[in-house]
């Protein structure tokens, strides 16, 4: 209860928990003690779940990744299925009822990683390495298995997934089997959704949530996803931005020309994407389509106390990016709870030893919209397509015949993926404040709340289906290169990881 | 003389030549019935001098085609050699003295070609490859050596440089086999210089050229390059268009971040792209950097004269680029009187499938300048740099470090190729009328004439060591897709081209 208290406080004050000195203190000691005892063994079973190639384009190896997670689930004594619907990786749900619990949580986290491209990795994404720090900060390959644990916590694990989210399953597997060696029973009902399509939009998620509503159901989801705050404290959030993607084409002539012979003539089609890009988004971010920013709810004050309190990193970050400017004077945080129009790629034509004098056939962009509350997907959907129309631009959806080509001046084709809307929760619900005073618990550093992640994770899916309280509760790293490539995982990380999740599982109760 | 009065006439009003009724017309027909007779061996010499890889990127490739060239001249009794300077490719010179002949005429022409990507083709670049017709159009691949010529001068060849440009040394080498087959000897004194560095900006061409002066004196260059008329009449330019060109890389962070955690707030490279390019080029084409116009002189009255008097091809070529607008209501030779800023590609994260939610660490931008009379590449040069400088950019000259990066706000590394002005030659000297004539001798079409191609041939280089008078011959069909994937030559434009450059050969005098 006196934990409950810090908690109330601090996030009706913005600040951040000072660790409480209750229970969860000894836990995590003992938490650590087992895990210093078995780090080989955690690195084995991470090791083991990376090398799944868990991706989008990679149907199979997502399969065989979910399957495994079941049997991790079964070996530990769970109840443990696959809830499918056709054409979508499965969801492994796992159950334990915990005689004399009064609660039950949802544990949710997602198997599959973002694309890869290979030769942008120093070593192959599915194929894990540990280094002894971050890449290119002059650190070396490591043999964790022929090394004698204690590990260094600085070392890192790059592989695919490894900060984005494998380690949330990680450190969930870990903490229950802490737990269980310390003879620590859980406080609540435990139930586990591990979702894989999550980098892909969670297309199918609500589908299957609402097709096993019964089963689910719950007291409180647990969010694993995302990282904790770039100070390295750990991190609660109460929200995430959602988000909407689109992979457009424009088109030019139906093969390349001599732009001798016909530029100034001929429509440059990477001319019309970079005009078109200037169109939608000023050099400061603002999106700029008409209506957009329309429904955007403006923060309450408590998220804004909340954010005035995080502690500020965008000196370090600069450094860090090695970048001489923000986009704009506000925090960063201030900067993710607006939303974001951002361009994912370009291409057109060739470049360097490649470019011929030619105008290209055709530009592609690839643009992914963060949203906040209370914007809707098909709404910006719409408003962008709108814009376009009224700019004269014909939109297809299929690459056009000839007839076409001829017909229009500016031809898109636009093809968009599913996306999702933002969520905030809120952030004093008798459950919040348990988890924020088990995570306090669970941490000798203070604990960073916020109410929202910049990244997406689909909290909306979960409200709209179950009404019932949820929180973010982040385990990688902030520079783990997630969404791009060399992603990977800092050793304490998981180690606080473990921690984290033991308090979850072995403490939590309102 | 009567072809030199139409040639004379036809300048003035801007007119076409009627074909003249004199000595040329016999010899069209000698030479095409050499030719009707030879198809077979002509196409043999072709498939052979096609088959070097001589592209900038492959120097061997290109000292062996240079090689080859320069063996066919021996074989025809000419002296012959490699005019070289270090680290470039070899100028092929050629002479033969005509005993009684009071003038000298150089053929100019090229043998490298435009750099590849073979992904993009649909036979190998090359591996040359005849085809019943454009690809596209429901043709077939023609196992020419096993037909019975005459073969359908609808077919077309596929090949790099199949066009642009080694059909020039095709047509003179087939048209001096057919003059000494039917005993005509020639009628002017001749030398070849043959390049190979065009594609790659003629870097060297001006210094061996210098070196030998002496060598190359003469009182006429005919510069073997570019496509005919669109309206596939046979063409002759009196001037072309400069070129320079630039790779450029803007900076953004020095790893790829999740562009949710950090959209809105890390700058992103390739909206900077975007935003740069909609600064230098307006939709229309029009070039925003101030001072680039400036320089520039206006048509002539006689340049426009002849301009306005070319045949409307504009919706025939919208019909064929199936493209629905031009970028200006010009016709396209109004365009390129123009000077011009094309984008010849842009690169920048990824798109598609493989498109991450990531800000890319950069965005590179590869654009070219066509340039008219008076404009000086290094002019343009500087006006582009100090507008960049004017709009807070830094202009890196290598990969920036850590406290360059962290030092501005706006970085942009700009690689820039060598490039040359534009020229164009008085239309109405002795010589030009003289070329008028035979080319009109040589055709059954009337002959287009134009002030300046579109595209860039180093005719300032000539000018500038010799101010010798020069015209340009192309042969090329128009549309051969130079520059692009799946170059390729129409048989009728090599049977043409053999006409032609027997009648200059031959019957050139004045």
């Amino acid at each position: 209860m006196a934990a409950c208290r810090v908690a109330l406080l601090a996030v009706a004050a913005g600040a951040f928990l000072a660790r409480s000195a209750i229970a969860g203190d000894a836990l995590k000691q003992q938490v650590d003690g087992w895990r210093g005892a078995h780090e080989t063994q955690i690195l084995s079973t991470f090791d083991q779940l990376l090398r799944f190639q868990s991706v989008a384009a990679d149907p199979k190896g997502t399969e065989a990744a979910g399957a495994y997670l079941r049997r991790q689930l079964e070996d530990r004594g769970f109840h443990a299925e696959l809830l499918t619907v056709p054409n979508a990786p499965p969801v492994v749900f796992g159950s334990l009822t915990t005689p004399g619990a009064k609660r039950t949580v949802v544990f949710y986290a997602h198997y599959d990683g973002q694309p890869v491209t290979p030769s942008q990795w120093a070593t192959p994404p599915f194929d894990p390495v540990m280094r002894s720090g971050p890449l290119g900060s002059g650190e070396h390959i490591v043999d964790w298995r022929s090394a004698t644990p204690p590990y260094d916590p600085e070392w890192r694990l790059y592989a695919r997934s490894a900060g984005d989210d494998k380690i949330s399953q990680l450190a969930f597997l870990a903490a229950f089997d802490a737990l269980k060696a310390l003879g620590q029973k859980p406080s609540v009902n435990i139930k586990v959704v591990w979702e894989g399509e999550e980098e892909a939009g969670s297309t199918h998620l609500k589908e299957i949530l609402r097709a096993n509503a019964g089963k689910l159901s719950s007291d409180l989801w647990l969010i694993g996803d995302g990282p904790v705050h770039p100070s390295r404290r750990p991190l609660l959030y109460f929200g995430a931005r959602g988000v909407v993607g689109l992979d457009a084409t424009i088109y030019g002539p139906i093969k390349a020309l001599h732009d001798g012979h016909y530029g100034n003539w001929v429509p440059n089609p990477a001319a019309m994407a970079a005009d078109l890009i200037a169109e939608l988004r000023a050099e400061d971010g603002r999106i700029l389509i008409p209506g957009v920013l329309d429904d955007v709810r403006p923060a309450s004050k408590a998220e804004r106390d909340a954010v005035a309190a995080l502690p500020p990193v965008e000196d370090g970050l600069k450094q860090e990016f090695q970048i001489g400017r923000s986009e704009t004077d506000e925090s960063v945080t201030d900067a993710i709870m607006r939303p974001a129009l951002n361009i994912r790629g370009i291409r057109a034509g060739k470049v360097g030893d490649e470019a011929a004098n030619a105008i290209p056939v055709d530009a592609e962009v690839s643009i992914d919209f963060r949203l906040v509350p209370n914007q809707r997907p098909e709404k910006v959907r719409a408003q962008l397509e709108a814009f376009l129309r009224a700019k004269g631009w014909y939109i297809a959806t299929a690459v056009p015949d000839k007839a076409t080509r001829l017909a229009h001046s500016r031809i898109i084709k636009i093809d968009w993926e599913d996306g999702y809307p933002a969520f905030r929760s809120d952030m004093s619900s008798p459950p919040a404040r348990a988890v924020i005073a088990a995570a306090a618990g669970a941490s000798d550093q203070p604990v960073a709340v916020t109410p929202s992640l910049g990244g997406s994770v689909p909290l909306y899916v979960f409200d709209d289906v179950f009404r019932t309280p949820l929180v973010g509760l982040p385990v990688a790293n902030h520079d783990d290169n997630q969404h791009a490539a060399n992603e990977n995982i800092r050793l304490q990380n998981v180690w606080d990881g473990i921690d984290v999740y033991a308090a979850m599982i072995g403490e939590l109760d309102w």
